[in-house]
């Protein structure tokens, strides 16, 4: 087990009704709220109104900016801190998935940066502070909620990128899953696609002796199996969208990467995908997933997907290794399928044609080198692109 | 899954050499340190040296209080506050384990009160405030470096009590596992009993669907099980200790009691058989589980030990209920044997004197009835104690 820093500072109001502590809670941090959102689901099913109504009635001023894209852009991060900059905002509260909170923590940083906020998402400028910022969270899958990161999109330089600080982190998140009763069977699916990656990512590296936090991984693994297609086909499963719910926080909030060497693989190969094409992330990954284990298969690495196997999968542990870990990535992918996940690029509509940038791009965006389980180099990325066609 | 409201907000610096964030770490909250310890170990390994040397390298001021006792004493507490006030301290720096830990939360807590301090134990007077702690941790056992309770012994009454609050939780935990390298086999053996015990209360709930708690609890049971005999037998195992040391603050922190409804049943009827004997706790708890699991077992709590047995020890389930329930508790009960630990009341030198006077202590201390996993009345109690002779 390697040395780690823990430090996972956001507290978590989990559960039904946790929305009532949202008024006090605010206030411990600013009075002049920025509300962000997205395409205007939370309308819809009557969150936003509720909101709405708490502020109201906490005398708490608020400025909004709705309409954040799947894949937030730059362009509402830097329109978000405008308005942050003219209204003095001094707390932001993000009410959607990923993409919103994402958005947000961009804004948040960016607020204290006189440039352009792309600078700091490309590492151009180092980040120094952030406002203070809280989530309502409205779907089980990135994990934004309870982490210090943010993928930020570039439309007119086919960027997707991944960036960071601590205090980007959210003070607070309220997680009620009745919020997630409504997130379609597509989007709850891709979601639950997402945390299993996220959790590959810290599961699947060659740190020795870090038994403790693979077993947690394992955890998280199993309650996406068990729960993943109750929640497609039951949407109103409280106990369904609960477990996803808070294994989307714990699989990327830092629990499962304490004490291991985790440089992340399938995540940026899919980033180049979804900024080439704007696919749902997690449909990227499904779609990514089993053929970067297949490629990535080999003696030196055989061993992690037995424990995978035989722990995750039940498998009989009597087999030749490769039998195993073969047998591994089939579930892998029938899980996906079974969730209505596509399984290869085609499906998607995604042909050759733009394969060879997209490789360059991701080995590019990670400083010649993709993963650290199995360093990918460009010839690997392509090849995993071209395996998943 | 029940409602819950997560906040973990000390850290924790793991892993070889992290003592070396000691002085930055101590002056982000004060400037005048209150050093305590136990019998003197440190003084034997080389620690409080070590220590000693990076207070005066920082120019931090410092007093003492060592020979703080296992079982820790109301005394020990009042003479650490007495300290305190005498001169100045603003922080409070513990070292060692359990012990030492819960005592320095009794002294930050009963700093801000005015009258005994034994009054915030009982519940006689609350806790508003404490001295910001840090700790550095020799025994993996307790959890007290990442959670905000402590155990404090008042002799003169015969009570053993567990109290908390927020404040009381240290600000940052050191844990480097070369520091237990030297923890003798025995008391290595009860603190992963402790380690399990404390898993075991959050475990064996009758919460439905906290799936995804459940799964992270057989993780650090896992855990446990694996390095257990490791460390007893390899005092110098690094991974065996580092899995141990991480699962001894995963194990109580807060994670695995999110979402359900745990009201603790062996550790308050441990506490009163350290309170009249003073026997070591995780001795306690390995006498004491096994027959309280037997105890237990009936027709509405045996699903829970077949899900402990099948998860936990891999007993096949194609079997009858109560052949796997019995199964798991025989090899729970195995496992401690395997440790070194004594399995009777009678092979640590206790005999029926005193059960009716713990028992009704028991009860007393937990409002009539302890635990709720299956509700005990004095009787029960009584029962159990008698099974454990």
């Amino acid at each position: 087990m390697l040395n780690f820093h823990y430090s996972i500072p956001t507290e978590i109001f989990f559960g039904k009704n946790q929305i009532e502590v949202l008024g006090t809670e605010i206030k411990k941090y600013g009075s002049k709220v920025l509300l962000t959102y997205g395409g205007g689901s939370i309308k819809k099913t009557g969150l936003y109104d509720k909101i709405v109504q708490i502020l109201k009635d906490q005398n708490i001023e608020f400025r909004e900016l709705g309409g954040i894209d799947p894949n937030p852009r730059i362009d509402s991060v830097r329109e978000g801190i405008q308005i942050c900059k003219d209204s003095g905002i001094d707390f932001i509260l993000a009410v959607g998935g990923g993409s919103t909170i994402d958005c947000s923590k961009a804004i948040a940083a960016g607020y204290f940066y006189d440039g352009d906020p792309w600078d700091l998402v490309i590492g151009k400028a180092t980040i120094k502070k952030a406002l203070p910022l809280g989530t309502v969270l409205t779907i089980a899958a990135t994990g934004s909620e309870m982490d210090s990161a943010a993928v930020i999109t570039n439309p007119e330089t086919n960027q997707k990128l991944v960036f960071g600080h601590p205090a980007m982190a959210p003070e607070f998140s309220i997680l009620d899953p009745t919020y997630t009763f409504t997130v379609p069977a597509k989007q709850t699916a891709a979601g639950v696609v997402d945390i299993m990656s996220h959790t590959f990512e810290s599961y699947f590296t060659r740190t020795k002796g870090a038994y403790l936090p693979d077993r947690l991984a394992e955890a998280i693994l199993k309650t996406c199996i068990n729960y993943g297609q109750l929640a497609v086909t039951e949407p109103e499963n409280y106990e369904a969208r609960a477990n996803l719910m808070w294994a989307s926080s714990l699989a990327i909030n830092g629990l499962l990467g304490y004490g291991k060497d985790a440089i992340w693989s399938v995540h940026p190969i899919e980033h180049e995908l979804s900024a080439y094409y704007d696919i749902t992330h997690g449909i990227g990954l499904a779609i990514l997933t089993p053929p970067w284990m297949e490629y990535v298969l080999d003696d030196e690495r055989v061993d992690k997907f037995v424990e995978y196997g035989v722990n995750v999968w039940d498998i009989d542990q009597n087999q030749d290794k490769y039998a195993i870990a073969h047998e591994a990535i089939d579930k892998t992918k029938q899980y996906f399928a079974s969730l209505g996940m596509p399984l290869t690029l085609k499906e998607v509509g995604i042909g050759e044609d733009n394969l060879e940038k997209m490789a360059k791009a991701a080995v590019d965006h990670n400083n010649g080198t993709v993963g650290n389980f199995k360093p990918l180099s460009y010839e690997d990325v392509l090849n995993i692109y071209k395996k998943a066609l």
